[in-house]
């Protein structure tokens, strides 16, 4: 035994205690984002915190491996390191069971994170994060907006709206076709990708001073400089004009621009932003990347595709996207915004009820003209419906004219009606919802086998589908 | 960037990848746990998951200290240590608020823990583990009792009974007379505990051998070597005269053999035993000590008083008691019982309502003479009163008559009524239950200000007040 000493040991530099009204907080944060992922229709996993070093040293880019925490066990010659994001872990787990794994494999995961970085304000050394996940899906597109959807129910769930933050987003896949035409060599691509994310945190002189060190020739370098002028023009006015004048040889990959009418769709439009000067740092990103960039320029969640991952991890050639965000960020931004809920309150937004395991609604449509509303009925069930006017407190349920739902929709490519509900039974689901048209839907409640089909002429409470999907299973289910 | 190479990566031996099959029972485990300990009135609170290395240096036996995984971060010269235990935090989190804390202070925390040592069954490097501490309270006997409570309705409330396991109960001040009673000079008593906590684990003369080798006299080794045997006769035969007989020298220090009527009001009796056996390696336990026992011999749980670990940490000196129960073990426990849900039984489970954060009976006594009804009202209260003959799933609400809830007392020692139900309110209490004897009890809404009296002949559910009260509550929030 060391002899006692009775000076207080402090917490490590960058770690927090929490103390109950503190952990109420986090559990605050945690319920919203668990809730949130359970109704997109995303199952749970983790994984350990630590794992061996060589996870992180294969793929990450070296500005994550340099904030390792590395260790060994005393006597042993195993490296390890703290877990400093979830991406290879999830690469990892993935790749091992990628044969029997459910296409799209769709999951999310909440627990504790670790960077050996400088603490300063919204960063500490341990914090915790939420991932979630889209893999081996077969329409990539469809898969980025489902990610982004979440996102943004995320912060809208917590009372956050457009006007506080945007979901800022490009495509890498574009970048390099712009930075091809202009002549930049492959093998530069990767710095040109960490320089343009660090533009706005340094001095762009200093990057191409940095790139220059590398070795990178000064033609090469003024290729960089032109790029990003010019990729700031094209940000600073996001029209396709502006964009088709800028970058002519790249005017054919203008996947982009076209989304905007989906996200209206979805009812995001507001929340999302384009920007073709968002890169993130990390190396394994390969189309879709996006940014949360609230009020000050803080970026407080991002993510984005990464196709080639969980090949290199052992798996089969994988699409995937998915993003991750932190507490410590997000709980600065709801104090500053008067969100984060206190006393009375907090236990009271704690107390709602949990978003529920078993799938509500599981949606099926009924020919492929039905397929492209199944997105929108998707993303109304979702968020719920919200009642005209409110302004009271983003957790209570008055909020809701019909409340969120955990709803899912079948990824199965057969139109046979039978395997189709077989498929909604398998994952537990409450309701089967068959779109048959704009104006006319099945409601199915698979405990008790009672249906019902209604048509536009009977929809009582709204003419909008969506709210009558939403009513009907509302009903029965209170 | 490392060169591409697709070989998997392996989990770091002793961890655990956790799909959403094996996450949904980790969860099922984590809700019992929360839910459980909210009920008895504890409240969560967590700290980093690693710490300096100094704060388990200080005070816990060399045995945690070999197993601690150690590292630093690159470039800096601070010792951490991934943390073993949750204890060491504890101690330093109320140290750095004792002055501004309620008496007692009744905390709960979930979270990973480390130990580098060999991974085998039951035994992983990285697990979660549960801690529910009771600290700084005036009533240590009490206190004690409402540790152990919670302890039993843990397993209670995932389908286990006292068949299957049993509390095993010592105290090392009873331990500590006795050997010094027989001659065992108090600076080897950290040796004997240690021993005594391995016998069965390893061969006694093993043990012996060992405390020779650090320099302990024959003669002392002669005491530990008999002391082990008279404890042994004592243990198997738990009864007063034995004890007496082979110590007749700490005879007055029967405290243990005293409880067993209260144990038995607070309907806890069949599940405990007590083993003068029992010493816990930790060198930090100073009075009661206790383990969990499941066929087999397992231990799968542990805990008891630390009464002077918060003095040793900055704080004043303050008692204390608590345990910690790991989550791997009793997975184990919980397959080989048949008592894990599977599918969709599991998630049934995991949607059973979470215990609510608001105290749903707050209750107080009228006079000094109700002061004993309220440890057996409280039981019964977080226990829930089971529906006679109930033989279905553990987690159906079927099983009971009066659903557990979350119930509180008052620690003030005013019998100002005005003063209790204000201390009611400030914890957000829904009811307060005022004792005013045996057969008559005033029970008050303190949202709505409703307030009713029943005496014993008002009772039509049952005639015990228990049943009663639990009832009036349980309809008006249903």
């Amino acid at each position: 035994m060391t002899k006692p000493n009775s000076s207080p040991v402090p917490p490590a530099k960058g770690t927090r205690d929490l103390y109950p009204d503190q952990m109420l907080r986090q559990n605050y944060i945690t319920k919203l984002w668990r809730d949130t992922a359970i109704r997109h229709g995303f199952e749970e996993i983790n994984g350990p915190s630590f794992e061996m070093l060589e996870l992180y040293t294969r793929k990450s880019g070296e500005g994550i491996v340099s904030e390792l925490f590395r260790f060994r066990r005393e006597g042993g010659d195993d490296d390890y390191a703290l877990r400093p994001e979830f991406t290879p872990t999830l690469a990892r787990m993935y790749a091992a069971k990628a044969a029997s794994l459910p296409s799209p494999t769709k999951w999310f995961s909440i627990g504790p994170y670790f960077r050996a970085e400088k603490p300063q304000r919204g960063r500490l050394r341990e914090f915790l994060q939420l991932n979630v996940d889209v893999l081996g899906g077969s329409d990539q597109a469809s898969d980025d907006r489902d990610a982004i959807c979440v996102v943004v129910d995320l912060y809208r769930s917590m009372g956050l709206g457009p006007s506080s933050l945007k979901v800022v987003l490009n495509d890498r896949r574009l970048v390099e076709k712009m930075a091809t035409s202009r002549g930049l060599e492959p093998e530069h691509m990767q710095m040109f990708l960490w320089v343009m994310d660090n533009t706005g945190k340094k001095p762009v002189e200093e990057l191409l001073k940095q790139a220059r060190a590398t070795g990178i020739g000064q033609s090469q370098v003024k290729i960089f400089a032109e790029l990003l002028q010019d990729l700031k023009a094209a940000a600073d006015h996001p029209d396709k004009g502006t964009f088709d004048r800028l970058f002519p040889d790249a005017a054919d990959e203008t996947y982009l621009f076209d989304q905007n009418r989906l996200f209206e769709e979805l009812g995001i439009r507001d929340w999302i932003a384009n920007s073709i000067t968002i890169a993130r740092g990390l190396a394994y990103y390969t189309g879709t990347v996006f940014e949360v960039i609230a009020e000050g320029e803080r970026a407080i969640a991002g993510g984005g595709r990464y196709d080639n991952l969980i090949e290199l991890f052992g798996g089969p050639p994988t699409p995937a996207v998915g993003f991750g965000m932190g507490d410590v960020v997000l709980g600065l931004l709801l104090d500053d915004k008067g969100l984060m809920p206190q006393g009375k309150e907090l236990i009271d937004a704690l107390s709602q009820p949990a978003a529920s395991l078993r799938p509500e609604a599981f949606v099926v449509a009924g020919s492929e003209d039905e397929d492209a509303l199944i997105e929108p009925l998707l993303a109304n069930l979702r968020r719920g419906i919200e009642t005209e006017g409110f302004d009271g407190k983003p957790w209570s349920t008055d909020r809701y004219t019909v409340r969120p739902m955990h709803a899912r929709r079948t990824y199965k490519t057969t139109r046979n009606l039978k395997k189709l509900l077989a498929d909604a039974e398998k994952q537990h689901a409450r309701f089967a919802i068959v779109l048959h048209g704009p104006d006319k839907v099945q409601v199915k409640d698979l405990d008790t086998r009672e249906e019902l089909v209604h048509e536009r002429g009977d929809f009582s409470v709204d003419p909008q589908i969506d709210a009558y999907v939403g009513t009907a299973i509302a009903q029965r289910l209170a």
